[in-house]
């Protein structure tokens, strides 16, 4: 039996990648696209079993609400999420404890998994360092990949009273030993030809082990979208980034 | 307060490095070094809490009684255990269930938990490909770790029912595609300068994950033989494979 | 002083994306756009001084004899040039010594410049491997590019009487080792989420050189194109291969 | 018929490595090994054709004008050359014009290689930016590699006329974005098991172009003294650096 899915912003780039993604797999159906305008009510007409979200902070808490209120579970990308809209979508769900909403702020499998893997090794290691490449478009640098990537493993090193990494420098040219995140250097790369890449260094005695994530197209939150949709409905209640999902 | 440590092997290129490494360590404290034709008792004499073993297939056994019957936990790197042996080790170990024995295969902790992610990640991308990368001297292709890695990762897709990685060649100079082992695709790379370097290589719609691990030197075993050392006491009873320790 | 640049086959995916990058240059002015059906003398009205085509081999040779006959140079990125396609545009040439065509397999600068390293390269170490990696709907393995790449290199080295490179394999699992193309190992790694990739990885006593080209976008022959614009009026008569144009 | 070599400084680390490269090459021969307070007769009464010299800034230049006067090639390796010692050795080279003299600061052939095909390729990309990688024992930030990379990058680009990488960078955390040498960003990573890395980036639209050097054993210069000693005999007169004989 397949999944009824829908689709909520479906006119955009995203919405539209979605769209496409849903129809080339065998196990969901795409009922219904609903985009700027159109009625909600779309959705409980078509059966709908599991809406996605790529739309807007001003237009998704209320989406939620009428998903909720309809028994329908949400797999959300939209962003704007802080502590008191999550509040806000868990108290509406304990009206309805057998829905699930998955909210996330990056569905490309391959960057959740990497901080998952940097985070597990890095208490076994003397050193370690982030280096983060983007094109030469991006504003700010590190990147908010590689932040929370640096925060989440001084994070578990200094749970494991792992000390800083080792460093003889003593004459440096101002910059060369990149930015300090909680003592994790990180260096951001910015060349033209390149998209979104990651790759974090970690070495000891006589070995070194790196962890790289190449993104090269925006479709890549597709499969981790779809791993939302298919899992969501044995999820109920709210769960915050897909990490849950991939049960390491 | 530190752990008093004994080398078995003592004289020979591992276990020098294993000694200069447990002197180096300020929690741990070098009371034995024990080569051919010394007494075992000198373990004993000296108050051992932990003895190192990388000596042969030909007296490990005997070590290993001596240190169990004394009570002294063991670390072992010396090759050779078959089943037979795991379980004459683990009857020996009912005599003293709070004796801790750990025998692993590979003490790099690199290369230990690269295989770890190979197989966590597995279920989430296409496509897989395993490149190791060795020095020219290297009689055997692929690599027995690389061989492993391969089939851990076979074995994860197959249970989450991930199908084989596409691949649409129709046209292939013969070996271009690389070595089979269990429906993933191995090659290995022979170049004078390098020592021995794994890459896993996974990829899905618009994004790559890579898990490499490079070890330089043959004392990239001594962090993953520490780790044994400072833990197993507090784990009785027979370990197979550094795994364990590394609580992932 | 801007150059007038015409462009064949302005209709096509790569036609357009040529328009773009010639109207992006400050130093070129885009005057002249021919599809199929429109009348070639479109360039001679517009005065142009160089036309870009990327059309047909079914077509191509007429348009060549056009434009060499109307004095106006010309960049050809189109397939299907052989010695007797060659030795016709250079027969017309004799007419016209003045204009210079340039015709290339490849304009992607970064391709290029790989081969003509790896050939320089090729006779200082002792061994040489090719990993070229391509998205999984790639029907032949190796790429052209990736034979290419390996015959240079085997020239290069059989010309400076270096031999094979050294490999002490006597277990193979078969394929493991990838293809021979001409002495030089060649293996190709087939993995969703990538696009064109290539690397060259030479080694001897204690040191590696890679050189590596990432392609991820068509886009990447346009830098290529518009250096040829730029220069082919300096260099009249024919030339193959954008690789003369980058006076290495 | 074989080169007859002789090797200053013979006792050191170095100069034994070189005594064992010279003796393992077919085409050489070891016939004098000179160390501190040894007589520098040995070579001539051993009929010494090329001598290496790796000793100290003390004592090379009286080697230099024993070797010279005696009409031996010398290929050096020994530090602390200025323009001044360089001049000295030209007007010695005055009276013995058939002699060869080699000074270079780096035989590493990788590395040579790696800086010329920078050189080679700096202008014809958008985007260039250096990574270097040591363990983290090194004092100075950036390594002395870099800086000349980096320099010599920004003079072939200067000379083309080729504006600074873009970089759309508004917000930072210090030091992020790396080191500037010369409008090059530079990055230094240090980190256990390391050696000595170093990769430039270039890229342009749709592509990048990787030079990867990776050094893991000080034993990498044999190759490039090997080749000096080859060669010196066919190349009179003073030169810096191994780059010439190259030939590229």
């Amino acid at each position: 039996m397949t999944i009824r899915v829908g689709v909520l912003g479906a006119g955009g780039k995203v919405g539209q990648a979605i769209c496409a993604a849903v129809e080339a797999a065998p196990d969901l159906e795409l009922v219904a696209q609903v985009d700027k305008g159109d009625a909600l009510e779309t959705f409980t007409e078509a059966g709908t079993q599991v809406v996605v979200d790529f739309t807007h902070p001003d237009v998704v808490m209320g989406n939620l609400k009428f998903l909720i209120e309809n028994g329908i579970h949400a797999v959300v990308g939209t962003t704007g999420f802080d502590e008191t809209r999550l509040a806000e979508v868990r108290a509406q769900l304990t009206q309805r404890p057998e829905v699930g909403v998955l909210i996330a702020p990056n569905f490309a499998i391959g960057a959740v998994l990497s901080m998952r893997f940097a985070e597990q090794a890095a208490r076994f290691f003397d050193s370690v360092e982030v280096i983060e490449l983007h094109h030469p478009n991006k504003a700010d640098a590190p990147s908010g990949t590689a932040y929370r990537t640096a925060a989440v493993i001084a994070a578990a090193r200094a749970a494991a009273g792992v000390g800083i990494s080792p460093d003889a420098t003593t004459t440096e040219l101002e910059g060369a030993r990149g930015a300090d995140v909680d003592g994790v250097r990180v260096h951001s790369v910015r060349v033209a030809g390149l998209v979104a890449h990651q790759e974090v260094l970690f070495g000891t005695q006589g070995e070194t082990l790196t962890i790289r994530h190449d993104s090269i197209d925006r479709s890549s939150f597709a499969p981790g979208v779809l791993l939302g949709v298919r899992e969501i409905a044995g999820r109920p209640g709210l769960t915050v980034g897909l990490d849950p999902f991939l049960d390491l």
